[in-house]
């Protein structure tokens, strides 16, 4: 598909700088660019590769306008906008089948529900009760079991299992292997044993939620895991049971979130990071990667934990000396005392 | 299902302080009860919703018993009793297809040992001279290879992986996802590049053991990995070759067992743990959440590793003078002498 | 199978030490050595079980030839040897279904080319326009989506998902439930919200690359994720869009790499390894466990990152500790500063 950049920035809402015929075909690096190809500056690291470009328009901010030595797109917030004009270029960039069909092999319990212009790919199992919103995809080999909800416009890819009574929202993505509605880890010791404690909440996601490849999601021991609109996750999250995260927060991979813990709206949460259970983050909270959380933070901001890289030799010091910060410490307060007191001393002397 | 509070005391063996005729139909919390509603108290930080509660009866212990409004199940471990009861009212919420049904759609090897009252579901592929215990669920879309051998009582949820050659004791609950048996990480380094080192072991996994979603178990190299019996494994934890994990050791989300790390009885691992290979952890030690281990723990006791959360900017400082630990320590130490020098000196200047 | 140790010998090109005609029919480990078992003495650590080990041959480096009570196989590099030999014996340790047969549950759509010798087992879903070279095995329940290119003698097992457009190379392993070519995490923030940015690039893999079990690669957003001929990857490991990855570098299992950086040729990093955004790793860099890369490493050499297990209680010191670390910095700083100047007032004072 081909089109004309002054269609590309009428649809964004763009200022165009430039021939509006010129025609575009493609997304393209800033550094590498293509004829044919539009690409986007936002971060000012990248502006030196600005004028040397072979994108044939650029998407960038006022600022940059002057500086932009082919068509431009002119926007306050340029990666907004290139996200919009990719999402419409690569919009027919469609999947196998056609809008409304259901694959031969897939295996539909006859109470269940599916909407106008629901795909169903190969090898789906939809189980019993389960309502899925018109214009929904559920990929192949996925598993929707009994009394499952889904809205419109959802799109589940491969091998996806949402178990029985989890209610996911509008468009929400959902990226293949993630697992959405299994128990909660609930274990009550008896003597030496554990016994299993059952998991007998849901699982409830909003509208306008992405969750990447490989995470999973617990239900909740008694009332509901909760995922707020607008959430993003990436992949290989864990979510443990009565988890709620507020609206639009985004995570970022590889993150555990321990059982109860309450997110606030509009945080991220860096690569790595672990939350541990029962603890409450405030609105607005910015951790960084590999952060761990043991108590609660209940101030918006920008918080960190971890240690730095460094040679093995000499990280191998710092690790012994870790364990001897508390007499460091001890001793050092120890030598202050003893120097102001020889200090009064040798006054005391003069 | 409605069941009768007296009924649900004589199920799990407690005294009951109110009328036996009570009518018990869902779980609920202690915050937030409802009429009908059965909950639990055993942590003292929620011992302030008891007065106010809209349970119908709560579980907790004799020592609560005066303050609680409402009827009451009495019993030392209120939280195992709450596991109990739960289990036993949510018992008949079963999974869609009756017991003893193999789903059409279920391919299975004709050497293949199915046992009485099993359920395959939808799209499960069983290999080879496998076999498969009384009353075992197979979910939809697993994969069990040649010559697996699961117990009886077991119930696999969607997606899972049995490898070939892995053994699954009885009553094990592996939920979606969870691949076992997989090859270890075995390479062996020849110039520049790696060759693979064949994964000859097995997967062994005793009775009583639970696995979440997204768990992977890597096959022994040459002997085999074996999960002891009472084992309880949460979602996205990652077992390498040839590890042993003794009974009734319970293991948080995000963990790593590094390749023949041998874990012992009776353990907890906190989220996000990591233990280096060819470790030992003796019995009854307890890790808190993302320790990494990098030497054998001998004695039982709990252990930790990690660094506290701080906001970015104080974070920064702490970063950086990590690395300046080893100087801090010996610079402190240099100090300590020269000061005492000093003081030597002026009394023998005295 | 059982194999003469003279014919092994021969295949692995080692010196023999001993009759050519004992009978080998399995590996077995040095200290638990089984009649017919061949194993290997690679690390030192293990040469104490050399004398009284059961085993019926031994790989070995010359310097061990000596001390060797059994038959022995002699090669400076015996683990490679071990890992030849290993191969061979277990290579007819085929799975279910012969070359060549595509299951009759397969889905395949028309236009897509499956080359000679190709296995597709059970539930294989098969999208359009896709490449399958010669004598690659596709496991149960895999979904290989549209315009998909995979090489020779690839082998996936089961419920691998491939993303349209990706390209696996020859003698490529993947494990159970891995995900290559999902969405990257990329999302734009307008307001309070976020926008999905389309993810337009695809996942390249080189030749002779394996990946573990529950492993995420995701496509690039514009370009390319690169993975280099003989990568290794371990179970669990989160890779981002744009990453490029140089050849024969291993990344041990629960490691996160994100977005756009790019790691070397002939690295390792260790288990749970996390590594930044945009970075750039030198070749021949080697990371130890759990270590956190922030910034680029630029010189070959082995780093790390991380603090100690201390038991619990003398943890939280050191815990507390870590928080004052800049002010004890400076107040020794201080304090060595007075120390001087008091030391140089006596002076000037004597």
């Amino acid at each position: 598909m081909v089109y004309l950049l002054g269609d590309l920035a009428k649809y964004v809402g763009c200022k165009l700088k430039g021939d509006p015929q010129i025609k575009i075909d493609r997304v393209c690096t800033l550094y590498d660019g293509k004829a044919g190809g539009i690409t986007f500056l936002a971060n000012r690291k990248y502006a030196r590769y600005l004028e040397t470009t072979r994108a044939s328009a650029v998407i960038l901010r006022p600022s940059d306008a002057l500086s932009c030595p082919v068509a431009a797109l002119i926007h306050d917030n340029p990666y907004v906008c290139y996200a919009r004009v990719a999402g419409y270029i690569s919009r027919s960039d469609n999947d196998t089948i056609a809008a409304g069909e259901i694959h031969p092999s897939a295996v539909v319990d006859d109470s269940s529900k599916v909407g106008e212009g629901v795909i169903l790919e190969a090898n789906v199992v939809i189980g019993a009760n389960v309502s899925i919103g018109n214009n929904s995809r559920i990929g192949p080999s996925c598993v929707i079991s009994d009394d499952v909800v889904i809205g419109e416009n959802v799109n589940l890819h491969s091998s996806v299992t949402i178990y029985k009574q989890c209610v996911l929202g509008c468009n929400v993505l959902v990226h293949a292997g993630t697992v959405i509605g299994s128990d909660g880890f609930g274990i009550a010791q008896d003597g030496e044993k554990w016994v299993k404690v059952p998991q007998l909440g849901r699982v409830i996601i909003g509208d306008n939620v992405e969750i990447g490849a490989s995470t999973t999601i617990d239900r909740g021991a008694i009332e509901d895991t909760i995922i707020g609109d607008g959430v993003k996750l990436d992949n290989q999250i864990q979510i443990g049971h009565n988890v709620r995260i507020g609206e639009h927060t985004a995570i970022a991979g590889c993150t555990g979130i321990a059982g109860s813990a309450e997110i606030g709206c509009r945080c991220t949460i860096g690569g790595m990071g672990l939350i541990l259970g029962h603890l409450k983050i405030a609105d607005d909270v910015h951790l960084t990667a590999q952060s761990m959380v043991t108590k609660s933070v209940e101030t918006a901001g920008v918080y960190s934990s971890g240690t730095p890289l460094q040679t093995n030799a000499t990280w191998k010091r710092s690790f012994a000396r870790f364990t001897q910060l508390d007499d460091i410490a001890k001793r050092l307060k120890k030598l202050e005392q003893k120097f102001d007191q020889v200090k009064q001393d040798n006054k005391v002397g003069n």
